[in-house]
């Protein structure tokens, strides 16, 4: 008999109770207790340290085919080793893999990405290091291709993927425009990350008027991940040949249909510019080349990042509705243990 | 003194005598008349033979930079040489360039292509093989990357590019639906192109129910030409990976500023689709390539064209105002001499 930590504990899980309408509500989501999973030869047992609350889980919350109602929500994580049947993993060691909004998972042993909390801490393979990172790195370098000195605009840029966006957009010689929900984001991508400019598209004051003035030359990138009015308010001010990389449109997650507003496709043609939806798993293949420059660059002093924490699984639900309401600055997270 | 077909003449020239708003009138052009123009070291005195009509030219018509009031219309054409001080030019020769409205043109040599009328009609240089077939053949093989198989929508089907373009996804093994604005442009396009579908947009009937059943794969490309309600139709069949090359857009050019219609970031995101403007002057470097290919497979009669031909310089701005209209099948031309 294998013995581990896990004897005699259950396991804790948010399960999806039933489809959000709108905004989700705590009501949406429901605590089932199961069985501590049984390991196949390969696979290893993994306590979840953090776990990982992104937007893009309204939208496969409309799906059925992603998200069963009755099934453990999916979510990137970070966990340790608890139990392992593979010889390359052993009890205590973190890893990164989908283990979804529970205490324990167990992975076979190929999905699982190890971390030295000594490089850097575990909770960056969720953040900085993790998706969130290599979301920002290809969409600005591979699907808009952004170049020193040119204008790049980044949508709720203080969020986990625009706050790394934009931090590589200045790495790169760019001049960098942040858009964010609230002055105390708008302070800290001006104050933090040294964007060029940055505006509060929920404040009371329009901001329209004023991007032209910090946009002289237009703007050659727009990395979105809003949509709506704010990407309404961009594109008339797209340069010839300009690129938007659409990355999140979190404006859009609690509708039942396309909300309505201007057609684009006229600039699109005038300018030549290229609108390109894009996932960060379309570039799999490479994620090592981005990991070892993001975290070279991490460690260097030249990206920071953040995170805003939630404690306790219960709590996932609530913080992945204050994270559709854009209450967190960087990454939000939940510490489960 | 050189002597030439010209002496005592004058020229006759289209000029535009006013910005219009919304659908142009006949009266707002003019006709002018000037001297014939004389020719420097290197310049080559041509008389047009048809001066081609395109839709851009109304977008263009906004643009005081582009074409201020007064000037003669630019338009692509083709004409005879009356005079030459180039040696690789000599009366009676066809050639093609930017010659615009009028009778007669100078222009230095280095800016004409010369035609042999052995090899195709002079007037194909204005359309399958000129830039109507090098816009269909960049825009479906460069921007929209069509490849065997896949299901390819092309709006405004029936005009030049549009002809052009459907008959080459049909050549690269497509499934090819296109879209035009009349019953019998709908006939054309099934009985002379041999396209898989087709349907009259400005008909009776309600063709968005039976999109559907004719794309059971979904869309792939969708070469646009057309905008507005035609495009948000398209839109939420694009399949993962589509790609949309933006080519014109003819239902938002009389418009003064964007149309109101679905925003579809959203839809964009989640296909990881790729919307993209073009102007065929992006792939100049290749038009070389681009003429070889598609002289070869006109006169292997895999490619067709059809051309309508409205007679004297000035009824220019007629033929311009019913292209608009939609009253064209294939390239519409004027027929100068």
């Amino acid at each position: 008999m294998i013995t581990d930590g896990s004897a005699g504990r259950v396991n804790r899980q948010i399960t999806l109770a039933s489809r959000p309408k709108g905004l989700p509500a705590v009501s949406n989501f429901k605590m089932v207790e199961s069985p501590i999973p049984s390991l196949a030869v390969g696979d290893v047992l993994v306590r979840t340290t953090f776990v990982s609350v992104d937007p893009y889980l309204r939208p496969a919350m409309n799906n059925s085919a992603l998200l069963p109602t009755g099934a453990c929500v999916p979510a990137d994580a970070v966990g340790r080793v608890v139990t392992s049947r593979h010889a390359l993993f052993r009890p205590g060691e973190f890893v990164q893999g989908m283990f979804g909004w529970q205490d324990y998972a167990a992975a076979p042993w190929y999905v699982l990405r190890k971390l030295d909390p000594r490089h850097a801490p575990v909770s960056t393979a969720l953040g900085i290091l993790g998706a969130s990172g290599l979301t920002a790195y290809f969409g600005l370098f591979e699907t808009a291709r952004a170049v020193a000195a040119e204008t790049v605009v980044v949508s709720a840029a203080a969020g986990a993927v625009g706050s790394a966006a934009a931090q590589l957009a200045k790495l790169a010689g760019c001049r960098v425009i942040g858009l964010a929900g609230s002055d105390d984001k708008v302070r800290y991508l001006i104050d933090e990350l040294g964007l060029d400019a940055a505006f509060n598209y929920k404040g009371e004051h329009e901001w329209q008027p004023q991007l032209g003035a910090v946009s002289p030359f237009g703007i050659d990138v727009y990395f979105d991940n809003v949509g709506g009015r704010v990407s309404d308010i961009i594109f008339p001010y797209l340069n010839t040949g300009a690129r938007v990389a659409v990355c999140g449109q979190i404006s859009e997650y609690n509708r039942e249909s396309p909300s309505a507003g201007p057609r684009w496709l006229n600039v699109i043609l005038e300018k030549r510019a290229k609108v390109q939806g894009f996932m960060v798993t379309d570039f799999a293949a490479r994620y090592a080349e981005a990991l070892h420059n993001l975290s070279t660059w991490l460690r260097a002093g030249w990206l920071t990042y953040r995170e805003t924490i939630e404690d306790g699984l219960e709590n996932a639900p609530r913080a992945f509705i204050g994270m559709l309401e854009g209450k967190n600055i960087g990454k939000q997270l939940v510490k489960v243990e």
